[in-house]
């Protein structure tokens, strides 16, 4: 039997597919490293421009650089994946925290929960305004619930929204942010081109409306609008969605958050995939018939993801042998072919998995920990840009995937991933 | 093969089992239905005191008429799921809507969702002040996203909350009321009592804190504080939870619905499993490999539900041929022993749940439906009340189910039911 200490064996398990209905890309991954940990993330499903590739890829570098930091000094999964998302938050050109989009009235409402693997604790809150980093609102309903009850036997809430998240942040220490600090120059000019056009949409209806007496369908070669959730000019944040991470720590422990500051002009008070329970992330260690811990994080359209609850199938999927066939099944036939999205023809969305178990060869004694962690990435959208970095590499590599040229997002997939084993001697 | 032609062929599906970890209990329910549905609604799992008894039944009573009505009347499963929510959110005896327990502050807000096993098409509010009947913004919204796209290209949204969701309520047409047409005698007597507990338990901390210095547990033995959401005086109306009801029309469409005024004195904006997607309400027809459509609401401890999905776990069971079996595994290995809950030792919730199939001797003409209805309800609280009719009674029977003397609240389960069969020539 192989000898693990110190191994540093890395594979390439992804190779290119071709099933019908789907376009898989594939990246050669690997890297070395102890088993102290591995860090997974993304700034968003959507479309990256070229012209900004170096920004996205430079924020996902440090918040891998972040997560790796917290992994060395002895942080569990939990932490490391708290200080991923808080860097991916303070970027302003990321859709989360600093330079969220902005709702139908100008403000800032932001969407962020966080599941710890271990506990299966989760925590999250909705249409939070003025919290700088909301994944640590939900960090802090998570570990509240794990001190058990308040006073006169009443449980702690696990997700909190609006004005009483705000409040409940405050008085638990964490201070306020005025939203003028939290918008930046592109959200507020993406806002007043959007705004633009959603009034020049709803004028061209109007006229349509009035012209057509009755006889709608006369009108069905009007001109369409764009998407403001997916097309766009350059430099438009608005395009992209929400940000990510999951962490496997030395012990094998798995978390995942999510952070989004939602769809641009969205309704005030809309809660998007990132609160959901079951939509935004998912983290579940091993245990029973679960050979694998599992973590997945989510982004794109929020109700696209809320209604086929992605996070949870992709986490459920992962208990396949084949990670990779598994996650490219679950993204084809429980989101893209959803009977949840029934009539949708554009089913925008990107995942980040990581799954892992003990190596076999480990077990022989307590000393050793070694654990293959298998990382993946897929998504509709025209782009996703993720970052990855084990607690031995020197640097995070980073990689914005796109759709091949011809594939239709909403409709195609691209899924890459890659492979590494840890292993060393315990401390 | 058997006529099913005016068929009223009712039989008892439920016996007494015992189960270790579970207490069981059979009732023995007996319809003559026409296939123009069937509708079960609850008023709660939690505490439902004798005295109270008649008003918890006679809710329930008017709910399962106002669903019935709109059944005979032509209307479909969401029509008439959403009319029972009314007549249970407008009780002052329930709560939510009118009625529903106050929060920190002294106010009220609600949740509140809905779905539609035919479309799977689903709507939602949280923390929603100002609304008299949460169900009806909940629906609202689920009617929108089946319009499709808002200008631009704009997802329209499935979930609101707060101050936003009442203003989207308000620009719909449905009008505000003041927090105090909502708020009963019952309600704010209620929460004059908790606070004052509250109060007390929280001085009794300090005290004890200040005396241990460090010697927290030389303090066990303090006497406990009354569960406020679970135990209570007469008259506390703060000790139920959740209303909902389960629905199938004259097509075999399942529709399921839920409400919540959320725990007593939680905290401002905390969301319960009322308006989570999986958590509160499921509803799926039949399709591919589900031979049955089922519909499933839920009631009780929110994070506790929320936390184990209990919906879209019982709704998922109910694929199993034994419906009865099927429930209790669900109830127990999935709620009560469940590793989301692994910390808790008092899993207090209810579901109602609804299954059917089209029976196949119906498949002969086109001109015969014909319904095979199992409902049953669950419960680890003290007790549930419930009301359950089909479209071709005359009225609603209506039970308050128990834990027998002696079971354990929160460790321990009832479980009954009935089944009905639905035959009728179609219009």
């Amino acid at each position: 039997m192989e000898n693990l200490e110190n191994s540093t064996d890395c594979k390439e398990t992804v190779s290119p597919l071709n099933n019908s209905g789907s376009t898989l890309n594939s990246t050669v991954s690997c890297h070395d490293g102890k088993a102290m940990g591995f860090v997974l993330v993304h700034a968003g499903a959507g479309y990256h421009s070229e012209s900004k590739a170096k920004e996205y890829k430079h924020v996902c570098k440090r918040a891998c650089q972040r997560a790796v930091d917290r992994l060395r000094a002895g942080g569990l999964a939990l932490e490391a994946v708290t200080a991923a998302l808080i860097e991916l938050e303070d970027s302003p050109f990321t859709n989360a925290g600093t330079g969220s989009n902005l709702n139908l009235s100008g403000e800032i409402e932001c969407d962020a929960s966080i599941m710890d693997g271990k506990s299966l604790n989760y925590g999250a809150v909705g249409a939070l305004s003025g919290i700088k980093n909301p994944v640590l609102v939900a960090r802090r309903l998570l570990s509240e619930t794990q001190k058990g009850k308040l006073s006169a036997g009443r449980i702690p809430p696990c997700f909190l929204v609006g004005k009483g998240a705000e409040q409940w942040a405050i008085s638990h220490g964490i201070p306020a942010c005025p939203t003028e600090k939290m918008t930046t120059k592109f959200s507020l000019s993406g806002y007043k081109r959007n705004k633009r056009k959603m009034e020049l949409a709803e004028q061209i209806e109007t006229k349509r409306k009035r012209q057509s007496c009755g006889h709608e369908n006369d009108f069905g070669c009007l001109e369409p609008v764009g998407d403001i959730m997916v097309e766009g000019e350059e430099n438009n944040s608005a395009r992209l969605d929400t940000v990510g991470a999951v962490v496997v720590d030395r012990e094998g422990n798995v978390a995942a958050a999510v952070s989004s500051g939602g769809l641009a002009m969205k309704h005030p008070g809309r809660v998007g995939q990132a609160a959901h329970y079951g939509c935004g992330c998912w983290a579940e260690n091993a245990r029973d018939v679960s050979l694998y811990s599992t973590a997945v994080s989510t982004s794109g359209s929020g109700e696209h993801l809320i209604r086929t609850m992605l996070a949870r199938e992709c986490s459920t999927a992962m208990q396949a042998e084949n990670a990779h066939q598994a996650l490219l099944e679950a993204m084809q036939n429980k989101f893209i072919s959803s009977p949840f999205l029934a009539g949708e023809d554009c089913v925008l969305g990107g995942v980040i998995v990581l799954r892992c178990c003990t190596c076999g060869e480990a077990q022989r004694s307590e000393d050793i920990q070694a654990l293959l962690v298998e990382f993946l990435w897929s998504h509709t959208t025209e782009s996703m840009c993720v970052g990855y970095m084990s607690a031995q590499d020197s640097k995070a590599r980073t990689h914005i995937s796109r759709l091949p040229p011809g594939a239709v997002a909403g409709q195609s997939l691209a899924i890459e991933g890659g492979v590494c084993r840890l292993g060393t001697v315990s401390d």
